[in-house]
């Protein structure tokens, strides 16, 4: 029996009619949950971010589809809100994925039975999903107690952008190495990168914060100089694509830690549920095209002022340009394993094929 | 003759009784400039970051000694003086520089003697700021001339942190090539870092945008990324201080970024006046004291609100530990060169002593 996650960002209603979800654009400052019932609801809340971690995009987007398929059943509609809801974000894998095997599931049977198909389908993608991420955690708990016994001392880990349960339906991917620590009482505490330019790294210290587990929340710029100083043991970071050779596709900045961890000799993990890896993809360099976001993403920053209002304020004068590529890419030589459900793989193709053959 | 710099942060006035300085805490948003004309509100511009920049601090420490002779020219007056200047900031050399070159000029001097003495210093050192300045430009423009013959294309440069006018009397010193190749009609762009927790990349875009130079304001997170796909082809930075064997102690994150320029095979230079360099320092890692600024420089961010009003925001939830390391070391083995008003150095100790014995 698994214990309950400590937070939850998406909860089907109990007739499976809707969902709540937290409103994470509104998060760290204000806990907003949000009923979304029909897909274009939930095609909104993926493109604006209030729900956002590729897994909880996956599994959202499938509940997108329940909903299209409760106003409509037929093949056409199937097909149309898959590609509605396809396009909402581009880099994710795991929408495609949910999408995909809700789709496979569902176009061979008669379009009657199609809506409470889908209801379980999507349930089943939910729990899924957090027993998963829960096994990610005992593999990567296992990783954390061999690091401890080496150290014999608190570890301290560092953590880019929001891998963390708010990401996922539960227990996150990153992070859920952390929440087993936790609970099996192993000591440590967590450098929060910031993670400009949407500071997600706040999300993460919101949650870190509600466990009760130590953590620090820094700069982005500050991750080299604590390595450098021998003031992190251990790196891990969640994905929104992982290439079959390994290379990692994540949240812009990402390369810049995997780098300063390589010349430090720290280890560096991405946790990520294995339909995160694009087995179709090599040279995620070269094959995986880089969202460039809004520029008001870099040039406005959203906090509460001295009041307590949320408030949004401009850090830039007037008339200057911004640019905002949102991932990168770590190419497999500087990560040091893929923290799957079914455990560590070193980042190379010949090292993961097991794991593609276990995934079929 | 030298061109009149584009941005002068510190103007003293005619009877050399006071200096005006741009209040660049307000900045980029509002243009204020302050008048100070005693010890103590030099020593609290310096500290409050009012005046920022190794060269600009180290020109201002000079003035409040100035205007602390005015009141008081006795030996114990300059001593303690001096001992205050010093402690306003514990990073940068050129405040330690700019002192002791004013008592070792002034204190061998009949008491009656030393403030007119200590304004004709004071008007030396920043002359000669802009001078050393103009001839990093100089320096700096041969290597992007070069760059440019091999490249056949408009340039794309980045930095970090503001090196700029603003942190100097006058040109600047990483911006003093850009400003350079503007007058020589060189087409270049600059991508421009963020430079969290203090965003003094918004500085460095406000000076670009009142020169007309092309840039992109990004997350320093971004750097990585664009030089893995070849859209940087330099990098020129500052430096607080330079070791004897070319580690350069910079704003926090500079060593990411060079460690991408190592990687990509991408030219990495420090720009500082010879002041900079401290030759009593080899291994800057180990022997520079990085200064822990406060944790709400990383959880406040400062901006214009949308009715336009300077506002500050909270961007992490409360209850939430910052950490906020203010600089970084780059080993010298990241370090293309040291561009100094000498011209360019390679990063070592050996090559860097022909510089020293130039210095004396």
């Amino acid at each position: 029996m698994r214990p309950v996650s400590p937070v939850r960002p998406l909860i089907p209603s109990s007739d499976c009619l809707a969902i709540e979800v937290i409103d994470q654009t509104r998060l760290p400052h204000q806990s907003h949950v949000v009923k979304l019932s029909t897909r274009d609801e939930v095609a909104h809340a993926i493109q604006s971010m209030i729900v956002r971690g590729a897994p909880l995009i996956g599994a959202s987007a499938a509940w997108g589809l329940v909903f299209a398929l409760r106003d409509n059943a037929s093949d056409l509609s199937l097909e149309e809100s898959c590609a509605i809801l396809n396009a909402t974000r581009p880099t994710a894998v795991n929408l495609a994925w949910a999408l995909k095997r809700m789709r496979d599931h569902l176009l061979p049977l008669a379009s009657s039975d199609r809506f409470e198909a889908a209801q379980r389908e999507a349930l089943a993608i939910c729990d899924e999903d957090e027993a998963q991420n829960y096994a990610i955690g005992q593999h990567g708990l296992a990783i954390l107690r061999a690091l401890y016994k080496q150290k014999q001392r608190p570890l301290r880990l560092l953590t880019h952008c929001n891998a963390g349960a708010l990401a996922t339906v539960g227990w996150g991917t990153a992070l859920a190495p952390m929440y087993l620590a936790q609970l099996a009482g192993l000591p440590f505490e967590v450098w929060v990168d910031e993670t400009r330019p949407r500071n997600q790294g706040a999300l993460t210290a919101w949650e870190l914060h509600k466990a009760g587990i130590t953590h620090t929340y820094v700069a982005d710029n500050a991750g080299g100089h604590l390595m450098q100083h021998g003031l992190v043991d251990c790196v891990i970071v969640g994905a929104d694509r992982v290439s079959a050779q390994g290379d990692v596709c994540n949240k812009i900045g990402t390369y810049l830690k995997a780098l300063a961890a390589k010349e430090a000799g720290i280890p560096f993990y991405a946790a990520v549920p294995s339909p995160t890896i694009d087995w179709t993809i090599q040279d995620a360099l070269k094959e995986i095209p880089i969202e460039e976001r809004h520029a008001d993403e870099v040039t406005w920053v959203q906090g509460l002022n001295q009041a307590g209002d949320l408030t949004a304020v401009r850090v830039t004068p007037v008339g200057v340009q911004s640019g905002n590529p949102a991932f990168d890419v770590t190419p497999a030589r500087l990560v040091s394993g893929i923290l799957t459900e079914h455990g560590v793989y070193p980042a190379c193709s010949e090292e993961l094929k097991p794991l593609r053959e276990k995934c079929g």
